[in-house]
C-alpha cells in the first residue's frame, strides 16, 4: 500500500508527535512534532525534519548544531496519530548536550539525573 | 529534588504524552496521554495509567484485557512536556493484539506490516 502523509491523523494544529529512537541501541532520544510537509521532507531527504512549534518553522534536526538525525526507517502506529523514527544520531540529541532528552528519572518521589552532558 | 506532577508541562487539554518502552528489550510499544492525576496514580500504583481521550476517563492499561504495563521507571524530558515509561508489558501492548502499536514501516514509499498479531 502506497504511503501518503495526508492519511496520518494530525491534531488541531496540524501536528503529529514523532518519537526518535537510536537504531543501534534502542535508546529513546526525544519526541518532537511534525506536520505533513515535515513527514514528506523527512522521507525525501533522509534527515529527520520536525516542525518547531516555538519558531513556527521547519527544523532539520542538527542543521545548525551538526547533531543530525539520519533516518533509518519511519514507522506509523495503529491509530496513525504517532510516528516512530529509527535514527542514527550524531552526537547529543538534546539541546542540553545530553545524548537523550529523557535524562531525569523519578525514583521514590525524587528527580534523579541519570545522564551527564556529553564532552564536546 | 522532590517530584510534583503539577510541575510538568501539559497541553491545552491538560495532557502530556507518555511513551511506553519495554524495559528488557528497548522496544517502543505505544504512546498515549496522561493528565496530572494519571501521572500520580501511575507512580503510586506501579501500573501505567493513561487518560483516555475518547472515553474521557482513566485507563489503567490492561485492566480489562489483562495486558498490564508494570512500571519500572518513569522519566521526564528536558522540556518537561513528554514522559518515557520503562515498563514490563504482559502480552500485546496494541489493541490489534500486536506486541507494539508501531507495526507499520514505511519502505520506499510503501506501507509494510512488520509485526503479526500475537497468538492468543
Amino acid at each position: 500500500m502506497s504511503f501518503d502523509p495526508a492519511t496520518l491523523v494530525y491534531d488541531a494544529n496540524g501536528l503529529i508527535p514523532c518519537i526518535a529512537q537510536e537504531e543501534a541501541t534502542g535508546e529513546v532520544l526525544m519526541m518532537a512534532w511534525m506536520n505533513a510537509e515535515s513527514v514528506a521532507r523527512t522521507l525525501e531527504t533522509g534527515r529527520v525534519t520536525y516542525w518547531s512549534r516555538s519558531r513556527q518553522s521547519f527544523w532539520v534536526k542538527g542543521e545548525s548544531s551538526g547533531h543530525l538525525q539520519e533516518l533509518v526507517v519511519l514507522r506509523v502506529d495503529c491509530d496513525r496519530d504517532c510516528l516512530l523514527a529509527l535514527v542514527r544520531q550524531t552526537g547529543p540529541a538534546c539541546h542540553t548536550n545530553r545524548r537523550s532528552c529523557f535524562y531525569t528519572a523519578l525514583r521514590d518521589g525524587e528527580e534523579v539525573e541519570i545522564l551527564q552532558p556529553m564532552a564536546g
